[in-house]
C-alpha cells in the first residue's frame, strides 16, 4: 500500500564526550552532513523528526525538533519530537518513513540525539530506570540490575559463560577500533576481561561488569528518507528501508512467562522480514543493541539468526565477527561505538547504510546486501526491527 | 494522495486533581472510554500513540504507551510516545493520522495525558520553561514572563486592555461550568477580576494575574482515528479530519520580526485551511490553545478569523461567547477546562468531536459543521492546526 522508500542521505558526529558542543550544535552538526550527503537542499525538506529521551532534563532543553527546524530556517514544515525511551531513534525512523509513505511529504531528516556525559551518573541512571514498569521502578530495578538478573536466568538455562559475554565485548572493541565514530576506540583482551580482580573491570551487577556494559555518549545520527522513485533521480545508491516492525511486551520483566525470551523483538523481526519478503537467513550484516553485552547473544537468537540458546555458541564459533557468515555489530555497536540513547536507533542505519554502499572502510562487510537492526525500548518491552536492502 | 481519515470514538477523564488515580489509571480509563465509543473490540487497533510531555521527571515513567499496550494487551502493534512540549497531544494525533493514511495500520489509538498536581509549583514551571530557548531559558524566562511581556506588546500596539483579558476568563470560566470534564467549575465577573487588590487573583507576572493563567491538571484524553470509508461502516457520524498544519517559528521570541504575530500558527492553520479546501469564515466553532487569556485573542486573529489587532473587539463584542457568531473555547479551554499538557491538543479534538455530533449538551454550538483547533508548543514556537468537519 505504501510507496517504497529509501534512505539517500546520512550523518553522524563522533559518539563520545563533547564537552564543547551543545545538544543543538550536536543535531545540527549530523544533520547539515546528512543533507550535503544526500546532496539535497535543506528546502527540500518536509518534516523533521527528532528523536531524543533526555534532554528536558539533562540539557534544560524540550522541544529539539524546533530549535533544529530554525537551525536549518526551516519554519513551514511538519517538526516533531519522538520520545520512546531508548528505542526513541528507530521510532523517529519509523514516524518518518509514515510521513514519506503516506505522501504527506517527499523528503523527511531524521535526527536522534543525546547529550549524556557531565550530568552524574547516578541521575542518568535513574532517569533510564524510568522506563521499567512502575511497579518494579519503586523497587530500585535500573536497567543494569534488569540486565544482570536476565544474565544469570541465561546462563543458568543455556549454558552461557562469562567467557562468552567477554567475547561480545572483545569483539566489539575491536570492531570499534575501525570505525572514526566509535566513541571507545580500546583494544580490550579476555583475559583482561575475565581476571576477577582488574580494577579497571569492577562489578557493576554481578555477573555484569563495567565491560559488559555500554557507555553514557553524546552524538547525534541522521538519516534523509525520500520515496524509492525520488531517490533513484537524487542518488546512485539508495538504501531501500524495505522491512519495519515495532512491537512491545509485558514491562514487567519478571512477569514475562519465559523472561529469557524478548517476545517484541521476535514479533518486531517477523514483521520486518515479513514486510521485506525475506528471512533471517538473507541478512548479509547485523547491528544489535547490546546495551549489555548479554543482549547481543539473546537478540541474535530471538530476531532469528540462531536456534533459542545458541547465540553464545556461534559467537565463540566466529559467526558473528566482522569476517564471519553474519557479522553483528561492524560499528562496535552499542558497547564500543557508544549510546547516546536517542541518537542510537538512527546509528545503526547509518552504519548500515554505509555497509550496504560499500562504504564502511576498515570495517566493510563484503558484499553486504541485506541488513538488519533492532532497537530496543525499555527492557525490550518496546522493540523496533528494520531491514535495509541494497536496490529495490 | 492519503485516503480521507475520520474521528470514531472519544474519551476523556474528568480534568483536575486525581490524587487517588495513576498515570497509567488515567491514559487506560479514557482510552477504554475511546474503545467503547467507537464500539470496536481493543483488537481492532492497529497502531498506538500517546502524547505525554513531563512525565519522565514528574511521575518517574517513560514509556507510557508500552504501559498502555500492556493494559489493552496488545503486544504485536506498534506503539510511540510523542514528545513535542505542550503541542505532545496535537503531534501524536498528527503521527497517528500518518500512520492510518499510509495504509500502515487501519484504527489508532491516540491518547495525551498529563499528571501534574502532586508536583512542587517552581518545579513544574522550571520544566515547562525548557520549551523556551536555550539562550532564553538561562536567563530564566518562563512561559508566563513570555507571555507577560507579549501582553504588553498586545496592549501598547493594538489598544489591548486589563479588562480585555479578564473578559476571556469570564466567557471561559462560564463555558466550563456547562463541562462535567473541566478542571475549574466557578463563575467569575468582570468586577472581581479587575480588582486591584482581590487577594484570590495575585499578580503572576505583571500584567498577568492568577486568572490570565491556566491551571495545571491532571488528565488523559483519547481518540479512535479510521479511514473515512471503514468509519462509514462502523459509526453512524464519523467526524472528518479535513485539514492538519504544522508549522515553526524562531523559538526565541524577542528575535521574531514582530513579536505580537504568531507566524507559526498563520502558517499551520493556512495549511490546515488548504487542505480541507475552505477558508477561516466557514468555521463553527474553535478550540484555541488559551494558556493565558492574551493568547485566545492573538490566536483568534492570526487563525484566520479576525484581522489583527481586532480579536479583543470581536470579544468584546461576544462575537466568541457561546451563542454568538464563532464560539470560541466552548469547553472552557485551557483556562477553565485545564491543561494537562500533553492531553490538551487531543482534548480540544475530543470537545470538537462532541460539538460536531451533537453532543455537548448545555454547551452545544447549534449547528456546528466545521470546527477549528490550534495546540502550541512553546511560545507559539511549534503550532499544530486542525479542521474537523460533520460529514465528508
Amino acid at each position: 500500500m505504501f510507496r517504497k522508500i529509501a534512505i539517500i542521505g546520512c550523518g553522524m558526529t563522533k559518539f563520545g564526550r563533547h564537552e564543547d558542543k551543545t545538544l543543538t550544535d550536536l543535531m545540527t552538526e549530523s544533520s547539515l552532513e546528512a543533507i550535503r550527503d544526500a546532496g539535497i537542499d535543506e528546502k527540500d525538506i518536509g518534516a523533521i523528526y527528532v528523536g531524543n529521551m533526555l534532554a528536558q532534563e539533562l540539557n534544560k532543553q524540550t522541544l529539539l525538533a524546533t530549535v533544529l527546524a530554525d537551525q536549518l530556517a526551516l519554519y513551514n514544515v511538519a517538526v516533531d519530537g519522538i520520545s520512546n525511551g531508548t528505542a526513541s531513534g528507530g521510532s523517529a525512523v519509523r514516524n518518518a518513513f509514515l510521513a514519506v509513505a503516506s505522501g504527506f511529504c517527499d523528503i523527511a531528516l531524521v535526527t536522534g540525539v543525546e547529550k549524556m556525559r557531565g550530568s552524574p551518573r547516578d541521575k542518568v541512571t535513574d532517569l533510564i530506570a524510568t522506563m521499567s514498569h512502575p511497579s518494579e521502578y519503586v523497587q530500585g530495578a535500573t536497567l543494569p540490575s534488569l540486565a544482570a538478573m536476565f544474565t544469570r536466568l541465561y546462563m543458568q538455562k543455556y549454558g552461557v559463560e562469562r567467557r562468552h559475554l567477554a567475547m561480545v565485548a572483545v569483539k566489539n572493541h575491536s570492531n570499534a577500533l575501525k570505525n572514526p565514530y566509535a566513541h571507545i576506540r580500546k583494544a580490550v583482551t579476555l583475559e583482561e576481561l575475565l581476571s576477577e580482580d582488574n580494577p579497571k573491570n569492577p562489578v557493576v551487577a554481578d555477573p555484569l561488569r563495567l565491560y559488559d556494559c555500554c557507555p553514557m555518549s553524546d552524538g547525534a545520527a541522521s538519516l534523509i528518507l525520500c520515496s524509492l522513485e525520488e531517490a533513484e533521480k537524487i542518488v546512485d545508491t539508495p538504501i531501500v528501508i524495505a522491512g519495519i516492525g515495532q512491537a512491545s511486551d509485558n514491562p514487567v520483566v519478571c512477569e514475562r512467562e519465559d523472561p529469557t525470551v524478548l517476545e517484541a523483538l521476535r514479533r518486531a523481526s517477523q514483521q520486518a522480514f515479513k514486510m521485506a519478503k525475506i528471512t533471517p537467513k538473507d541478512i548479509d550484516v547485523a547491528e544489535l543493541h547490546d546495551a549489555f553485552t548479554i543482549l547481543e547473544i539473546a537478540e541474535s537468537e530471538d530476531a532469528g539468526f540462531f536456534k533459542k540458546g545458541t547465540g553464545h555458541k556461534a559467537l565463540e564459533e566466529e559467526v558473528t565477527s566482522l569476517d564471519g557468515e553474519l557479522p553483528i555489530n561492524p560499528s562496535g555497536g552499542l558497547k564500543a561505538r557508544g549510546h547516546p540513547v536517542g541518537a542510537t536507533g538512527v546509528a545503526q542505519l547509518v552504519e548500515l547504510t554505509w555497509q550496504l554502499r560499500g562504504e564502511a572502510e576498515a570495517r566493510q562487510v563484503k558484499g553486504a546486501e541485506k541488513a538488519f537492526s533492532c532497537n530496543l525500548g525499555g527492557f525490550a518491552s518496546n522493540v523496533l526491527a528494520f531491514v535495509l536492502a541494497r536496490g529495490d
